[in-house]
């Protein structure tokens, strides 16, 4: 049986259902799969059960907590997905062609142990547009004795029941710091094992390095520089694999749709988040014309959102993209029905698109924060800059809370012109980083950010403090 | 003796020794006067020894907390007083012209009951600029037992040694929300008296009663609508006299300089917060032109800036003004010099006065905090509005935190247009609302905020939320 929708959506996390949403929202017949709980890896085994970690005071609470909040959690996006225009199809996607897409009960049927499309078993589905919003998964490093029993990646560690001894992370990344904090605050004994020089790459050096120093007061070890070659030598009970996260795309067949994967394993796009082809294996002298115009009119009816195309790995990045990919396509082919674009989804007009600006926090404690440009990639692009700084030790609300490890940096064009990035460490830096956030996004300058008051007493005031210094 | 200066400030609380900051930087010499410890009512009775009680678990380590933060704070207040171009002054400052004070022991010297300037006793100084920031006091009802043992204001509360068993809180305005929902959680059983129909005035009708609603439920008793006859009719053991503040020019001898207090006490100012004449005592028919114009241009030299001025008791709204007015002085004093005004510290263009703006926030438990027009005031006034609200118990990182009491409205113009207002209770509210009142500063519509990217998971995706509501 086939059935015909306006849009094909693969996953329902956060770049997923939020597509979902809007489209259904748009009027268009939704189509969504995922053969996994609703919400994907953020809300499930991500940011939101990591949360119920960092705001719990012990394991057993984090443990108790996590299941209520996921389990409300899932529940709000399986009611935005009863929504009347979509219809969840609780099944793995497999490619047919680059309009269709067959559903399985897995990614790796019984008897194809290739993950070959097991043709005919299931239904098939069409749609003039099919948005890859498949997320992400834990990425291991190549060491030869990984089925070491006590290896897990993130998922595994929410998973434990009894809290180990001592934790092994490899990798600081925002996964390894994040648990890091949590575990040593619940009384294990956390070590981390870094490649690089210095944790969580893409904050600012300066105040990643201040934020180390902070964890390692707190009892926390740092190996830096090391790399790991055998987890047999590694002295733990728990060995956590946090060494990034890789597009998925098991069993997904984009070949059949003729989607060429790239290097990382990512799907590439355009500035549209259309799906882009980097190496035709259609050579214009040995196909017919007429085919390789199929092939590429193909490609532009495709969208990949969120950690499938590599590009942000972050909840709210893919949820963004969302936004875009449904506007693009709502406005497009109302376009084709002689309709001028919806005004309401027009994006800002002369400033940078919003996706450019794209605001992180990593909820270590302190926690951290980052906007634009880091003064490391400031240097290395040659961008000429003026850096203002402030501390959360002078800042009256800090103390008051009795939190005065932090520091913010602000980095604007030079004669506090326009503002090019901040990165922060301490607390109520995610807030602190939002609000840079949005006034980069509205092109505001440290001149007038100057002039714009702030409540006393607040942690915002250290974002006007270092304007003003 | 006679001293000169180019501005004399009087008072050292957030206003002045913000003013006195500025006009040393910007090479003017300044004297500054107080007769108490440098940092104001906010760093020495108010925000700043509040806020350590609102993020202690006990009593006594609010105490303890409070007293170590304050001295360091005040300690960085002294220093920034410290510049070479400020003379500290810590005397009473008295009127006796519109260009000169006379420095005193006190405002009510002895022998001298109705606290007239006991001439010639202290020395002299004069300057073209004076700017008054003598911040104001507890004010009290006019109940006949007054003198009741029990009473104490803000500052009294905070100098008890032994928590109260029985507290009675007279007024639901900032001061008496904020210790109620302290003294509650220290284990105080809190009563609280209002005149009014609601707490918290300056807050959204809704969100202050939502979060009066959640005080009540956290143990604290509201008895509103109800007037204190006699303070010996209520059962505790300690009153807490929160029934506002007025503005303190007690000894300022105000009218030797030609101003004339406005009926609720404050001096009154214009737009350049320049102190203004409401009703000269000089009329043009029995006084010499002379006479009239150089009362006139006198007060043009006169300043009053933060609660003095009675516009808005809050230490950023004075911190605020100390900038505007300093900015003034200097360019007008650079204008007579025929200099162009400096244009480092020109405001925003074509958006309203940073002024108008003005964000503030109440630190009870749960926080609240508002910026620009309630619901109340856009209906009272007639304006057209669209009001949308996101709640804390749908959002993410408000359940990880296990902070699910909050809501959030957000008030635009008509087709998601300019925001006119930000109103909410909850985790984080202060810094939502400092979040939308940069946006206000910056003139950005609820169209624009949809396209900001906010970072998950956190509090000001609520903002958000509303924002795509």
């Amino acid at each position: 049986m086939t059935e015909n929708f306006d849009i094909i959506i693969i996953g329902a996390g956060p770049g997923g259902y939020r597509a979902a949403e809007l489209a259904a929202k748009a009027g268009r017949k939704v189509a969504i799969f995922d053969d996994g709980d609703v919400g994907g890896t953020c809300l499930n085994v991500g940011c939101i059960p990591t949360k119920c970690y960092v705001h719990s005071a012990t394991f057993e609470e984090a443990r108790e907590r996590m299941a209520q909040v996921v389990a409300q959690l899932r529940s709000g996006v399986e009611h935005i997905l009863s929504h009347p225009n979509i219809t969840l199809i609780r099944a793995h996607a497999a490619f047919v062609d680059a309009h269709t897409v067959c559903a399985q009960s897995s990614p790796l049927p019984a008897g194809t142990a290739d993950g070959a499309p097991a043709e005919g078993t299931g239904d098939t589905f069409t749609a003039p547009h099919i948005i890859i919003a498949t997320g992400s998964e834990t990425k291991y490093i190549p060491v030869e004795d990984l089925d070491d029993a006590r290896v897990v990646d993130s998922t595994g560690l929410l998973q434990l029941s009894v809290l180990p001894r001592r934790l092994c992370i490899i990798g600081a990344g925002v996964i390894g710091m994040e648990f890091a904090s949590v575990f040593n605050r619940f009384g294990s004994e956390v070590t981390v094992i870094e490649y690089l020089k210095e944790c969580l790459p893409a904050l600012d050096s300066d105040i990643a390095k201040r934020l180390r120093k902070c964890m390692e007061k707190q009892g926390i070890t740092f190996r830096m520089k090391t790399a790991v070659q055998r987890l047999a030598d590694i002295d733990a009970d728990v060995i956590l694999m946090a060494t990034g996260r890789k597009p998925r795309t098991v069993g997904l067949h984009p070949e059949a749709a003729g989607i060429t994967l790239a290097p990382n394993g990512a799907i590439p796009v355009n500035d549209n988040l259309q799906v882009i082809s980097l190496t035709s294996s259609l050579s214009p002298l040995t196909s017919p014309p007429s085919s390789l115009t199929s092939h590429l009119s193909s490609l532009t009816s495709l969208y990949a959102i969120g950690d499938v195309n590599g590009r942000q790995m972050l909840a709210h990045a893919a949820e963004a993209q969302a936004k875009e990919v449904v506007e693009h396509i709502v406005n497009s082919t109302e376009a084709v029905a002689n309709t001028p674009p919806t005004s309401s989804l027009s994006p800002l007009t002369s400033h940078p698109s919003p996706l450019t600006i794209m605001p992180a926090a990593i909820f270590t404690s302190p926690e951290a924060a980052c906007v634009g440009m880091s003064e490391d990639q400031l240097k290395a692009e040659g961008v000429a800059y003026e850096c203002r700084k402030a501390f959360h030790r002078a800042n009256g609300k800090a103390l008051a809370m009795n939190e005065t490890e932090g520091m913010l940096k602000l980095f604007s064009e030079p004669g506090a012109g326009r503002i090019l990035g901040c990165h922060a460490f301490g607390a109520h830096s995610a807030d602190l980083v939002q609000e840079a956030s949005v006034l980069m996004c509205c092109g505001a300058t440290v001149m007038q950010l100057r002039h714009m008051v702030h409540i006393h007493p607040t942690l915002s005031e250290l974002l006007l403090a270092a304007a003003e210094s």
